[in-house]
């Protein structure tokens, strides 16, 4: 996978991901200064904390200023549109999902790139599709919705992860086969959202207390 | 601007901060470990991200122990003068904004060294001055003052990087002209608070939720 | 000490303390993907946070796969024994000791190995110790439990942390020697749990506020 395709693919996540803060900054009535830092902490995020465990020079983020476009412009779209959105909270997922499905995908090309282990860069895939979410719900102090039991959020990033590993060993990986791998996880997590899919619970007592957000 | 120069105005943000974290400390009921840790973490936090990002070698806070002095010492004097001051929550935004006008010169300064370009210096400096604040926010379990509606709190931080790069590319920078900056982050962040100005709300929406800390 | 005996302490309370954050999950009513999730943020964050901040390429938990086996065993062994036991509440902080009581070891001996002086080890040791357990409770949406003013939890640590750091340079550190520090941090720690020995409030005002967990 030639490095400009990465950078775009990096740099749409980046966009979802960075629309979702924005959004959810909206829902939380914080001001536009307010919008573009969880735009960029969440947008950032994920890649940044890859980019550290990578320990490979300084974060994408940092190193290339074009990356700070995607959380000024999210934020100006939210800005413009926001007020014109029925249920702006709605819309917070389904770009999550859109920034989940891209970043599952390229954290893990990035680490196979550096030359890690495939189970070290499944579980780095995972962790940048799921960490900007995470910085961004516990910035908005409530329990992240990875934590969710009526939903499935790590699972569809999991699959994404070891499909883009698969694809790189078997040397099919391009263009093509990356987007039809990102479009997979976003429809499984749409899907996810769609029939509450969900996970058995983390034991099997029966006196399991319900799950609050906090 | 000699090394030094920056270990001094360095440390000095990190006593700020750490004054700011013991005295919020004191209002959530911490006790003295809780106190030196919540020092520790707003006023070693954002050089420590910075020095992650930056890449190169440990953290100062971790390499030169003069560091952990500055939360010892804050812990120690709020710890022995919190008793006579009336309000003590009063005062942990005015310390608050001398750590955050040192640390938005000092970060966009060690960064503009390390060679960094401008736009990710000016970036790394907002979030070394950010960054402790966060980390003390959020680990109160409150969400972070940078998000409050009623405030402005990164602009002035944004500004003061600026002017630190500013002055560095025109070769301007000693520690008049730093000192400077720094008071004039400092002042801008008390006009702030005492005017409550503040940025536009994210969306144009009539809808827009009320801003709770939670 | 040899690189293996370092690894298996470390594997152990990498063990303990995703056995802590999968308790928690079950608490929390979080279900099977949580629970794992939650385990590896406390069994494998504070090692990560250690090894970011050494700076000496990837973080264990990623360039070592074995590491991932212990929150996926905790999640397992709790979800089968969870529902057998009568207060899951209260098991979590004896795991979290054991954690802590390896940790504080390890994490120190790992700064002493890589080249740290004496006082950013033990500072090393005690983050390392503290810091998994911190995003867990962060990320749960409470108050670490470090900052209960009831309780003394980084005490033991910072004691564990200066033991091996005096072990380390006396050149008595052994498989014997080591266990034995660790088995005094985690004794101290029950006891002091069980005594409810704690720390002066942070201010010597009469009028600090409650604690709450949030």
């Amino acid at each position: 996978m030639p490095i400009d395709l990465a950078l775009v693919l990096d740099l749409l996540g980046c966009s979802f991901f960075a629309v979702s803060g924005s959004l959810l900054a909206v829902r939380k009535g914080f001001d536009l200064v307010g919008s573009v830092l969880l735009g960029s902490l969440v947008g950032l995020g994920g890649g940044v904390l890859r980019d550290l465990i990578l320990n490979a020079g300084p974060p994408a983020a940092f190193s290339n200023p074009i990356y700070l476009a995607a959380p000024l412009l999210a934020a100006a779209v939210v800005y413009l549109l926001a007020g014109r959105v029925e249920r702006v909270s709605r819309l917070v997922l389904p770009f999550d999902a859109g920034g989940l499905a891209l970043f599952c995908i390229t954290g893990t090309l990035k680490a196979l790139d550096a030359g890690m282990n495939p189970a070290a860069a499944i579980l780095l895939g995972v962790t940048t599709a799921v960490g900007g979410g995470i910085l961004r719900d516990v910035t908005a102090n409530r329990v992240p919705h990875v934590f969710d039991p009526k939903d499935l959020y790590a699972i569809p990033a999991l699959l994404g992860a070891a499909m883009a590993a698969g694809l790189w060993y078997l040397g099919w990986l391009n263009l093509v086969t990356g987007s039809i791998a990102a479009a997979m996880v976003f429809s499984l997590r749409m899907l996810t959202l769609r029939f509450h899919w969900h996970a058995p619970l983390a034991a099997r007592s029966w006196a399991i207390p319900r799950f609050r957000r906090g």
